[in-house]
């Protein structure tokens, strides 16, 4: 069994990004600017928030924060996100959800331009990776194919089963692997939780995508001799022998199904490292006019 | 083994168009309005812009049909693109493809707005149908979906494998089965040129969706007794037996399947006659503001 080594080689892409920085630097080219609209004082959208601008910092882009009070009306959510549409400065911009009760999340995510929506979120970036023209592909999705590429994973042929149909992840990564590019051209099974017979399906996957959100959900017997196993759930759960009273783990049974695994990613340390590293790769791309010429 | 009668519930449904385009007019309302936008003298082109003009009549409908020389600039096109959006009397239109060489099919594709694009080609339509937003969806998916429907299929929790995963057909209906709606929430499998073991695959499917382009490639070992069958491909075949020396048949070869299936459509009169219905659903859509409020 082999780790795929989310945090080694999500470092790797960093010093990469920092490398091209650089040379935009030397060239006395503005370097790429990400910006994010954080509403409220949710913990954790705070210290997501926190770890972009930081990672932006590591590798010497550009962020901002655009902050405001959770009471912030609709209207003037939407005119911020028509300041950062219109500010040439800025090449794409996040809003971090979950946003209030009161503001519509699609209306918002509808309101960012296609070409500075750099979370992949909006209709017709979602289309364009659905029907195989460049695009903004969100983090997840595109943390996982990045993995894959990076590990020098052949996918061509395979069956894949994706476990889980979530916008975020299930559906796009089941549409990347089974597209015409590397990696993709698998053979491609989306579970969810009207499938029958799961065990059964799971267990003929070469390739075993987990997104469905549930504690160790994967045993062993689910799990084919040789499969190679990704896991996108993350999970705080109470521990007696950490210093912090808990230890995080996957939607899969690790202890008992990595040594049945050829490759298998931790949790943590395996997607979760290549998500903001997504963000960073999507920003360059926007500063570079790649996606939307 | 029953047949799936696209015909007959083509024709149903027609007929629920026409009584609510009677109901209109009876409130001195305007009629749905589908225009199209034909370039060159393809003889097939122009054999489906006549036949939806021709549905349209028949429904009640205004149509249009806005003809160009096979020679026409890409910037005049996108130029009657541009009226047509414009245009509040047009409630959709299509582009009849395919385009001549010289111009580019996805700029006009993406020049038409989505509020009017009742082909459901436009990528913002595709993602809004990937994340389950109300959308237009493309004729033949949405004609399947529809035949699904009225036959009180019964799809949750069913194996469902496509064959292809072609832009128009096999990705949009392999999304729309396993969404969390009904027909919807089987497990689907995408199969195509790459897959291995292919009979294997598609023998485990109690809906087997055949969209591979290829005349009679599916046989009866490839399909499990008492599957439902949807047979999207039409081939026209030499024969000595009609008197117009050809016939039309699918992607399945229909009388060694039909008899192991419990139900299956034929060719032709399955799938085909959906198609313009589907496109007549999708302009009364827009006729009445459904999808984009």
């Amino acid at each position: 069994m082999n780790l795929i080594d989310g945090k080694k080689i999500a470092a790797e892409i960093k010093q990469e990004i920092a490398l091209e920085v650089k040379k935009m630097i030397d060239k006395e080219e503005r370097p790429p600017h990400l910006a994010a609209i954080l509403v409220g004082n949710d913990p954790a959208s705070e210290t997501y928030v926190n770890s972009k601008a930081k990672a932006c910092k590591e590798v010497g882009f550009d962020s901002s924060t655009y902050k405001f009070e959770s009471n912030i009306e609709e209207e003037e959510l939407l005119k911020t996100v028509e300041f950062l549409n219109n500010d040439p400065d800025i090449d794409g911009f996040i809003v971090q959800l979950p946003l209030p009760d009161h503001i519509d999340e699609q209306k918002v995510i509808q309101a960012i331009s296609p070409r500075k929506d750099v979370d992949g979120f909006h209709p017709e970036n979602v289309g364009r990776m659905t029907i195989g023209l460049p695009a903004y592909v969100s983090a997840t999705p595109n943390g996982i194919m990045e993995l894959l590429k990076r590990s020098d994973m052949k996918t061509a042929g395979k069956n894949c089963v994706i476990l889980g149909r979530s916008n975020i992840v299930g559906r796009p990564v089941s549409i990347l692997m089974s597209r015409t590019t590397e990696p993709g051209n698998a053979t491609v099974t989306v579970c969810h939780s009207k499938t029958q017979n799961l065990a059964a399906i799971t267990a003929s996957a070469d390739i075993l995508i987990v997104a469905i959100g549930r504690p160790e959900f994967v045993t062993a017997d689910m799990v084919k001799e040789g499969a190679v196993v990704i896991d996108v759930g993350i999970h705080r759960v109470p521990s007696a022998k950490t210093k912090s009273g808990f230890r995080l783990i996957g939607d899969v049974k690790y202890d008992e199904v990595a040594p049945k695994t050829s490759q298998i990613t931790p949790v943590p340390g395996g997607v979760g490292p290549m998500t903001i590293v997504s963000l960073l790769m999507n920003t360059l791309r926007a500063r570079k006019n790649e996606i939307y010429p």
